[in-house]
């Protein structure tokens, strides 16, 4: 590829907005670190403890919020919102890959299914009979596709990503590779001795907008169906169970586990590592911390937290040891008190 | 698919056991939840406080527990076991999907290779020489099986599984997508500065009736094998270690890790995220709890658990801070103890 | 495959180092446990409790360590480094599949590629332009290369891997089945109520001697890139974020997450499930206990843990409340503690 074409200050404040400090005809042609930018970039400063980095950096230019006009001599761009401005201006000079409609010849296609003149199917590709891949859709190599599925406009789907029967994704909707959309939930019933299988009969249904990380599974419903709402953003290994509902715009870090029955609400943020139990309800605008389990529903907004911190190992064989016997220190103190109590009393 | 065909109460119970109350020629053709089932559809109620739901629902039957006949004036079917009955019923309305016998043009079956001619092999599957196929085997698109793998009747490999070579599935075994069977186990010896590998020459076994998550994983063995028995469920993202042996019928959910050399036993359950260090021994019917993490053996049957509970932030950054000092408040305990004690000797 | 051929006890230690003790005309031709090893196979004996394992053994001789010399009569080579003796052999008597050079006819590779004479490219690859495999590499069936890929000389790729474009792996890289290297990070930016997607146009360096497990997923960077240097271990569904940095020779047991921008040290060994937070610095040498959460930088070799341990669940359900109330715990022990020096002080 070649790459991309300069672009001055000025031009860049007129079409993503902000206000230039300094010489609005500095051009620049991509984005970087202050740690490794190179003459011609444009890199982005918010927190006062990289301004070293700041001063270091061979940038020409920097995106800056409102109160950091000071911070540097050289150009800079003054914005509101200093993240999203970078974030528009990256994807100005790094616009996702063009790929050319049509379908590999390795690739199978069933004849019932319905493969829009402007997708992209790749190499080694499979879509079953009824399924439906929308405009400007990009399938990438190795992707399988169930009966039934719908795949939106505009969507793209990294390589080896599998889609089973009757799930749906909407438009917009990006899907790395590896991931598992659809497979049962994990519904058994104990019989006489031995698991007897309940069948999946729910789908999966994936708003518009919404990105799913590599490898990460969402189970089909047992009955209903398990629903992304849009605008959700999944990381990498991410499970989610069946029945799960996941509000508009909530984003959930990486290795994420929820089991199945659980209704999350809009604008959650989940951090890494987090489990959450079935058949709970979390509202909207939850903050989830990293590594954190939730075993109760959260019927409050806020910011939940849970993780036993890590400690120097001998550090942690006595605290854990002490853990383990919490009830019986609870237990002396309150032994404690009333004795204290007593001899209180008494000297009264 | 065309819809499932009508059947009466009457009919359910004369096949799959139960009592009816009330009209006993009620027909059904599909089950659903007590919230989403359309009038023909029968529901399943097991708990009291769903009992709202259950006055509000549209379907037309409903399967209870022995002690639920009097829950609902609408057409009942009172079974002992009322989950079992409402799987079995699913599983009558909902038969697997049918496969053609066959291998698909686009598959790459080594004339070495022996595949059941009632197996259906998918698009862009690869199969090694020494590989067998059994009958009515269906191997989903891009799966790829090893040198000398074997795949017993009736099994059913969605779609870009990878079963490494000398790896064995027994009868009837699901494997879902993504999932990893015999992949080398983490051996490694540190010599002069670097990691040395240890080849991993043991095989996977698995039993029949096994069922296998979406993207999980199980390592072949070092030197012996890795052993799943018979009709244990894995669910999705589970990852278990070279020579580990997984107990006949135990269940395990998502996101489970089990380090190398576990031996665990049968009928046991874990829960999601639960952590399992390695060359522990459970025995048979113990219970982990979600996210737990299991350092010791665990030698007598029983319910095990151990998550830190999720607080609000703001309590949790006071309790996490004395987690770690635990040792001495603990110390600080023992102190007020005996400065009491002596108090309490003087004044006597 | 033919069995290997056997070789002396003598032979041996010829070739690879340690002393014989009893007939060093023993010939072996396989390693083996202590518990399964046949007649004609050697074991390894490292550890006491395994001593009663060590006298039923079939092995024809066993590997020790130095001061192991007298443990058992039969014939022995004892070894500085007895487990580095013992992957030797074991790799001398199990050498790597051989594969045929040349490209599947099923393979889809673009004619701007370059795929050296001696590699292998197995069913179903698909290989984009600029992509360079290299001498000897065998790429196994499924395998997905993206535009500009590096896979370096002796590479082992397993099936279905998914190498996102512009990333590179250097020389003797092993892949597993199900890797997914450079998907995007996950980086995202709060815009007017919806997530607006930073591009990624960082890419992932492995370096030489690398070992990438199955189902593990390492993301590109978002500007600069992520970094995994030579002979790191990585076990299976391991996360690493965008712009992580991961020092050379640490392991990483299996499910382990990392997120973005942490930097790891070389010669670390972190133990399965641990969770490490972003933007951290963990220096050389530092060893992570299994199941532990690192939240701040850790700047001093040594060994860290954090494990709330399991327990039966009645003490558990005990402990867990205690632990949210710790604060309150802590707070009546600095209350009884001024209480009594009150009452010490009044007695004096």
């Amino acid at each position: 590829m070649s790459p991309p074409a300069p672009i001055t200050l000025d031009e860049i404040v007129r079409r993503f907005g902000g206000t230039v400090l300094g010489d609005g005809s500095t051009a620049v042609n991509q984005v970087g670190t202050l740690e490794n930018a190179q003459p011609g970039q444009i890199s982005f400063f918010a927190q006062q403890r990289y301004r070293k980095l700041l001063d270091q950096s061979r940038a020409s230019a920097v995106i800056v919020g409102p109160g950091d006009g000071e911070v540097t001599r050289r150009p800079l761009i003054v914005s509101d919102n200093p993240y999203v401005l970078f974030a528009l201006l990256s994807a100005h000079f790094n616009p996702p890959e063009a790929f050319a409609p049509g379908i590999h010849p390795t690739a199978s296609v069933d004849p019932d299914a319905e493969v829009a003149p402007s997708a992209h199917v790749g190499a080694h590709v499979s879509i079953a009979a009824g399924a439906h891949v929308g405009e400007r859709a990009v399938i990438g190599p190795g992707t399988r596709l169930g009966r039934g599925v719908r795949i939106g406009d505009d969507c793209r789907l990294f390589a080896n990503v599998i889609v089973y029967h009757a799930c749906s994704l909407g438009d917009r909707v990006i899907v790395h590779g590896g991931a598992v959309i659809g497979a049962d939930g994990f519904g058994l019933a104990m019989d006489a001795g031995a698991w007897r299988k309940i069948p999946q009969i729910g789908r999966v249904l994936i708003g518009n907008d919404v990105e799913i990380g590599a490898n990460t599974t969402i189970d089909r419903g047992a009955l209903d169906d398990t629903v992304i709402e849009e605008g959700v953003k999944l990381d990498n290994q991410i499970q989610i169970g069946h029945n799960c509902r996941i509000g508009a715009h909530t984003a959930i870090a990486g290795c994420v586990g929820i089991a199945g029955s659980t209704r999350i609400g809009r604008y959650c943020r989940l951090g890494g590592s987090a489990m959450i139990s079935g058949h709970l309800h979390i509202v909207d605008n939850v903050e989830i911390g990293g590594g954190t389990a939730v075993i109760k529903s959260i019927l409050r907004p806020g910011t939940y937290s849970g993780l036993f911190p890590a400690s120097p190992h001998q550090d942690w064989l006595k605290n854990a040891a002490h853990i383990r016997h919490l009830d019986a220190l609870a237990n002396r103190v309150r032994e404690l008190e009333s004795r204290l109590a007593e001899i209180e009393r008494k000297s009264t």
